[in-house]
């Protein structure tokens, strides 16, 4: 069976600066209509940045749908029509300072696929130098580092809970047992 | 420096079915007045549920918002004061007809920290037995069953894309390594 449905209408019921919301009426596979909320998002990108010494920087930031500081992995929105590298190599630098001698690409992942179609670029930055910290305005957020080791048991004790975070350093724990970072 | 924002005003340009969307008016910590677009989304659950024989019980199933069929761990939307552990349970059972000895918490994470108040509950399933399987009207998946490690290497090359199913298999993979499950 093909479980595409078949769009019979989209409507915009909110157009902003970040996120668009519609509203689309669909026909499913068994021949009902439905209707599915969608927040359209421009995507973004998340970096893992490996110091020399073997750490990872990483942020503490205030997220206001939860009114709480979050730590975090360096991430931004991607402009609509940006490439995904270059916008990670600006964010980095932007937020941290660091420019990267080497920065690969770590794939992608859909944060949250059931309403949303923000596409999140993932990558690792190693050979760290100084660059140019220059943070947006109204962006306050604080830079730091730590080990790999202890963020994987931050994770699996549960006081990392970034989606982004846990996906990206988890995939780099992975991959560094495997002797492919 | 504290970064939490100063709320001045919250203006609900959308409720619906599933999410809402406000635009917060805010002062920053610098003291600048911006506004912030946030979607409320009640959260949701997650479930890697694990057979006797070691395998994990996959989905495949359409995303509206990518037009595309994702392959994901077993999940569901809470309803509006709902006790996640039950969710997960009842939407393991609806879903894949399974119902489970063992369900323990993996944790929770932030999937769009940046936009969304989504919270998605994580559990793991053991001690699986056949139940009853009854789908939502308009709930189109098939069901699975994959060895862990295969899909660790399908995460590694990215072919799996959706972040709560990378979230908690690699959670689960590294617990595993850890003698903890």
């Amino acid at each position: 069976m093909d479980f595409h449905e078949k769009t019979l209408s989209k409507d915009y019921k909110f157009k902003g600066e970040v996120v668009n919301l519609r509203v689309d009426t669909v026909k499913t596979p068994g021949g009902n209509s439905a209707t599915r909320e969608i927040v359209e998002h421009p995507g973004g990108v998340a970096i893992v940045a490996i110091t020399d010494e073997g750490n990872i920087v990483m942020e503490r930031q205030y997220r206001r749908p939860f009114d709480d500081i979050l730590y975090e992995v360096p991430a931004g929105k991607l402009n609509y029509g940006e490439d995904p590298k270059e916008c990670g190599m600006r964010e980095l630098e932007e937020e941290t300072g660091y420019k990267a001698k080497s920065f690969e690409s770590l794939g992608f992942i859909y944060p949250s696929p059931g309403f949303s179609n923000e596409t999140l670029h993932l990558y690792v930055a190693k050979g760290l130098y100084q660059g140019e910290m220059h943070r947006d305005k109204d962006e306050y957020l604080d830079v730091e580092e730590a080990p790999l080791q202890e963020l994987v048991d931050q994770i699996i004790a549960g006081t990392i809970s970034d989606a982004k975070t846990v996906v990206s350093l988890l995939k780099v724990n992975e991959l560094i047992r495997r002797n492919k970072i």
